[in-house]
C-alpha cells in the first residue's frame, strides 16, 4: 500500500486517524500550513514544527516556475532543499494557472500559460503535473483539475467535471507509486449533488490513496459549503482520507471535520498574521486596534507555543512600527492556534466530546 | 561599584574581559546586534541568544517616540517588552537627532526636534536623555553628546567637544546610580588627538563607568580611523570598558580589538542580511549572485547555529523569490558569524594567539 491509512475512532461523522508516509505520519484530522514557494511564509521550519503541524503543502505552480522542478530535484528533492523532513503534500497547479485569467488557454490536452514571474509559456499537462511533484518528492501527489468557476450552470459543471476526471485518469497512468507516497484524485461538480456522485464513483473506479473534495472555498460562502458537503463526503470512500483543499477559518474547518473531512490546508494563518489578524481563543482580533497598545497581557496564553506569550502591546507595537518580527510572530502564533485547535480536535473526537470542542469556537467565532 | 569590569587576560594591546551587569555578563571584547525599536529586525529574541550575544543595542531615539519611553517603563521596561533577558546598552539618541538636518535646532540646552513618524516636537536635553534610559531600565546609558560632524576644522570640533563635556557632567549629574547599572561617557575631538585628550581628561574627571569612542566611523575611513585610535585609546583608563560606537566590519572591529577596544555595534549584519549580503567564513557574498542558484554547500559551515545550515541553493531562492525567510536567516547568520568572530577573538587573546585571528580575518577579507 503507497499510503496507509487507519481511523482510531468516530464521534458522529467526526473522524480521528493517521496517514503513513515515507517521511512519517499524518494525525488527522489534519491541517496543513502552506509553504508556497518552499517557505511558509516567515517561518524557520523549525518555527513550523513547534506548532505541532505535520505536514506541509506546497504549491506546484510557484515551484515549476521558481526554483523550477529540475533544479529541486538536482538539489535533493523538497525536504531537502527547505529542510523540512516531515510529510509534503503538493497541490497541482491548476488551482493558480486556472486563476491567470487571460494568461492562459485551457484544452483536453492542458493548460497553456504564461509565467507570472517574467512572461515566458509553460504547458501544465495532467502528466507533467505529476512528474512535476514526482521531481519535487512530494508524499501526496494531487490530480490535475479543471476548478470549476463558481458559480457554474450545470452544463459548465458537467463539462467540467468531466475533463477533470479524464485528467484524473491520465494523472494515475503517469503517476509512479513508491512506498509511503500516494496520489489523490479530487471531486468537482460544483453545486450539484449528482455531478459530485458522478465525479466520486468516477475517481473510486480509478482509484486513488485519498480523495479531495474540490471547487469549494471560491465565494459561495460557509453554508452553501456545508450544504454541499453533507451530501458530497459520504460519496467518498470511508476507509480513505478525505481533504477539502483551501479551507478555511476555525468553524470552517470545525464544521467540516463535524461532516467527516479529514485534511485541510489554508494561507490564512500566515496571509492574515502578516497583516496584523490573529486567530486566538478569545476570538479574531486586529493587534493594531488601539486597545492593545498598553495591554500586557501574552497574546493568547491558551495556545501554548513562544510566538503566543509575548504581549499584546508589544505586538502591537512591532506592527506599528512596520517591524518585520510583528508579521512573524503573528504568523507563528496562528499557527500554533490552529495546531492546536486540530489537537483539541483528535482528542475530542477520541474521548467522544466532539461537541464541546464545537461549542467552544462557536462561542468564540460567532 | 555600579557595573563591574574585570580584565583576565591581554595579547599585545586586545583585552580579555567580563561586564558584570544586574542582567548578566558581557563577555568582552563583545560586539552588540542593535535592536532599534525593540527588536533585532527579524530576529526573535531565542534567535538573538542562540547566536551568543550577551548584549543588546536600543536606540533611544526611536523608542522614545514609539511605543514612548513612558509606556516601556510602565510595561516592566525594555527587558520585559521585549524578553530579552540578558544585559542592553541604550545609546542617547544624540546620534539620530543631529542626523535630522533640518528637522533639529541645537542649543546649549539640547536638541529641538521634530519627530520623523508625526512632525510632532521633542526636546532632548542631557537629562531628558538620562531620564528615558532609567525609564527604559537600560543597563548602560550612554551620556548625550554632540556627534561632531565629519570633516570639523580645529575650532569646531573643540567647540563641538567642549559642549559634549558639559552635556556629560550634567548627564552623571542626572544619572540615578542603581547596583549592576551604569553610565558611559564618550570621547569626542573629531580627529585632532589634543582634543581627544582633553575630552578624556574632562570625562575621567567626571568619572564613569565606561568610555566610548565617538565621532568615528562617520565616513572618515578605516585607515584614519585605526589612525585615531592608535593614540585615542591610550587616553582611556585601563581598567574601565572601552566602547567605540558604530562599528562595524569584521576588519574594523579586528583592528580595533588590536588597538585595545572592549565593545561595539553596528546595524551591518541585520542591515546586510535583509538585502542578501553575508559575511562568511570565506568572506563577503551576495547570495543573490547566479552562481549561487545551484550550490548545495551550506551557507557557511564553519558557523554554527542553525541559519548557516541551510544550502546556498536555498537562500538564493528566498531571495530570488523576495520572501521573508530570506532576510530572516541572513540577518541571523550575519550576527551568528560575528558572535562567532568575536568568540575566535576571545578565545585567542586568552591563549595568546589573537594575531592568527587576526591573519584569518585579513585573509578571507581583504
Amino acid at each position: 500500500m503507497p499510503l496507509n491509512f487507519t481511523l482510531h475512532a468516530h464521534d458522529g461523522l467526526a473522524r480521528r486517524g493517521t496517514l503513513s508516509t515515507a517521511h512519517g505520519d499524518i494525525r488527522t484530522p489534519a491541517f496543513m500550513p502552506v509553504g508556497t514557494a518552499a517557505t511558509v511564509k516567515g517561518l524557520t521550519p523549525e518555527m513550523v514544527a513547534d506548532t505541532g503541524a505535520d505536514v506541509l503543502l506546497g504549491n506546484t505552480y510557484h515551484l515549476m516556475l521558481r526554483p523550477t522542478a529540475e533544479r529541486v530535484q538536482r538539489l535533493g528533492g523538497l525536504h531537502q532543499f527547505m529542510q523540512w523532513h516531515k510529510p509534503i503534500l503538493t497541490d497541482s497547479g491548476g488551482f493558480q494557472v486556472m486563476s491567470l485569467g487571460d494568461l492562459r488557454k485551457i484544452s483536453e490536452h492542458g493548460v497553456e500559460f504564461k509565467s507570472h514571474i517574467d512572461g515566458s509559456k509553460h504547458m501544465l499537462t495532467p502528466e507533467r503535473a505529476t512528474e512535476i511533484q514526482y521531481m519535487l518528492d512530494s508524499n501526496i501527489t494531487m490530480v490535475l483539475d479543471e476548478c470549476t468557476a463558481y458559480p457554474a450552470t450545470y452544463a459548465q459543471a458537467q463539462s467540467s467535471m468531466e475533463r477533470s476526471m479524464r485528467w484524473a485518469q491520465r494523472c494515475k497512468d503517469a503517476f509512479i507509486a513508491r512506498d509511503g507516497y500516494g496520489l489523490f484524485g479530487i471531486q468537482q461538480g460544483s453545486m450539484y449533488r449528482d455531478l459530485r456522485a458522478a465525479s466520486s464513483e468516477c475517481l473510486q473506479s480509478i482509484g486513488f490513496d485519498g480523495y479531495a473534495i474540490g471547487g469549494l472555498a471560491v465565494g459561495e460562502g460557509q453554508e452553501v459549503m456545508f450544504g454541499v458537503l453533507d451530501d458530497a463526503v459520504g460519496m467518498l470512500p470511508t476507509e480513505r482520507p478525505r481533504y477539502l483543499m483551501g479551507v478555511g477559518k476555525p468553524l470552517d474547518i470545525i464544521g467540516a471535520v463535524m461532516r467527516g473531512v479529514d485534511m485541510f490546508d489554508c494561507v490564512i494563518p500566515t496571509r492574515s498574521g502578516r497583516f496584523g489578524r490573529a486567530y486566538t481563543s478569545y476570538g479574531e482580533i486586529n493587534i493594531l486596534n488601539a486597545r492593545f497598545a498598553d495591554d500586557d497581557q501574552p497574546l493568547d496564553a491558551a495556545v501554548s507555543g513562544r510566538a503566543s506569550q509575548f504581549s499584546r502591546a508589544y505586538l502591537h507595537h512591532l506592527f506599528k512600527a512596520k517591524e518585520m518580527l510583528g508579521p512573524i510572530l503573528l504568523s507563528w502564533h496562528n499557527v500554533a492556534f490552529y495546531q492546536q485547535m486540530m489537537h483539541e480536535i483528535r482528542h475530542s473526537i477520541e474521548q467522544g466530546t466532539f461537541h464541546e470542542v464545537v461549542a467552544r469556537y462557536q462561542m468564540a467565532y460567532i
